[in-house]
């Protein structure tokens, strides 16, 4: 394990992932020393944020050691293409992209994922977040693998593959329970109730994954097999065929769990 | 506004609600005298925990002037029926069950529902739990306004059509993002990575609804319209027919409304 795996590290992109990972970087006293990003305006205002250069020619890259693509998905290979000559090590952090999607660089490259949702407006705390690493060799693991202990309690050294099916369990517990947040407050916003009432169930919700594992958390109707309340719910929801399909649905699976037999029909 | 809207106050039932409720009524230094349970042993431990009565037979309620039934919905006809001659306002707590669920008791009725999901293991903040009260009169309402203010710091009279509509919202950002937890956690126990990794991010997606309404905070593929990574997913999700199905239905709602016209075929 080493303090500092690196002597020059610089981050590709000023989008979220960029944003707080470089501030975890500068906050365990990691050598960031700049910021490359197509738009001019954005790279230069995250990198004097972050207190280091911004630098817009990725030519100038060639005295790192390492360098983050914090990019979308769809640009990693476009990055990778102008990066060919590159002798630092070059690491994505995407949950999707395979290890190979950096292919063309060569041998020295490498994944550092942080498993978490970043956005602009909510400071997170990095320590938190696991961070999975992957590389082509286990010396470039370890390295990885200190820096990531620099910033998170919590790293792993994932497979393509592993990350893959990571990725797919983070869809679900995030952007799917986040389409249920949106549904719900549109049903209130349509009937004039304050949205603000589900905040605090929403957040509890969360909070006891820390305490009880969710298939003992369970709780409502489909749980209780409370036919009565299931069907005075689908028919308040009767005229919105999109929620109550969705309501059916999910309904149904949480009935095949605890109440194997019980089902109800379209 | 009272600081005490009533003398002498009974809890019935000794489950999740009971604690929950019977605990910070103790906190706010309001009148609860006694708790009642079928299940004397139950009873007597939470009465105990509270510091109160425990008492058996509901004939010998007739001093108090508030009775919480805390008790399942399917459980509140029968309790009713046990409580005809009480003069006491007696209010359920269920998000489901009308009003006329206690009316075999006559006007003094009323509901008193903390919109929250509580279990044993995790302790609640209840200042920040929404309660809805709704009664038959305007003097119980602000009877029951009062009491609830004693206790949080959003207090809303709800009638029993809101009530409900409020508590089918509940059911999809807990009972059905919980299910989405169970289906997760599973995946990644039958991939044999530690489910320890989702954590952070369930947490940080229900946080950020302080901040960002759902519409915005929406992030992951199908809100890109990453068709390519969509369909790796489903690739990777194949041999499980109810996961497939049910990462299709979300993402194709997903799609609909950030990239409508877009789809993912069955």
């Amino acid at each position: 394990m080493f303090d500092k795996p690196f002597s020059k590290i610089a981050i590709i992109g000023a989008g979220n992932v960029a944003t707080h990972l470089g501030s975890a970087l500068m906050k365990a006293g990691q050598p960031l020393h700049c910021i490359c990003n197509r738009d001019e305006e954005k790279g230069r205002r995250l990198a004097s944020l972050l207190g280091v250069q911004y630098i817009y020619d990725l030519t100038l890259l060639n005295q790192y050691d390492l360098i983050i693509l914090a990019v979308s998905d769809d640009a990693i290979t476009t990055v990778a293409n102008q990066l060919k000559e590159c002798s630092a090590l070059v690491v994505h952090t995407s949950g999707t992209m395979p290890l190979s999607s950096l292919s063309v660089i060569g041998a020295n490259i490498g994944v550092f994922y942080p498993l978490q949702t970043f956005s602009k407006q909510h400071a997170v705390d990095f320590s938190i977040i696991p961070i999975c690493v992957y590389s082509t060799t286990e010396k470039y693991n370890q390295l990885l693998f200190s820096l990531a202990c620099q910033l998170s309690n919590t790293v792993h050294v994932i497979s393509d593959d592993q990350r893959r099916k990571i990725h797919i369990a983070a869809v679900l517990v995030n952007n799917f329970s986040n389409y249920l947040y949106i549904r719900a407050f549109d049903f209130l916003h349509e009937n004039n109730l304050p949205v603000d009432l589900l905040k605090p169930l929403i957040i509890e919700t969360a909070l006891k994954i820390n305490d009880i594992p969710p298939f003992e958390a369970q709780t409502g109707p489909a749980k209780r097999g409370d036919m009565e309340t299931i069907s005075k719910h689908l028919e308040l929801v009767k005229n919105d065929q999109e929620l109550s399909e969705l309501y059916r649905i999910i309904t149904n699976r949480v009935l095949s769990i605890y109440h194997p037999g019980a089902t109800i029909k379209d």
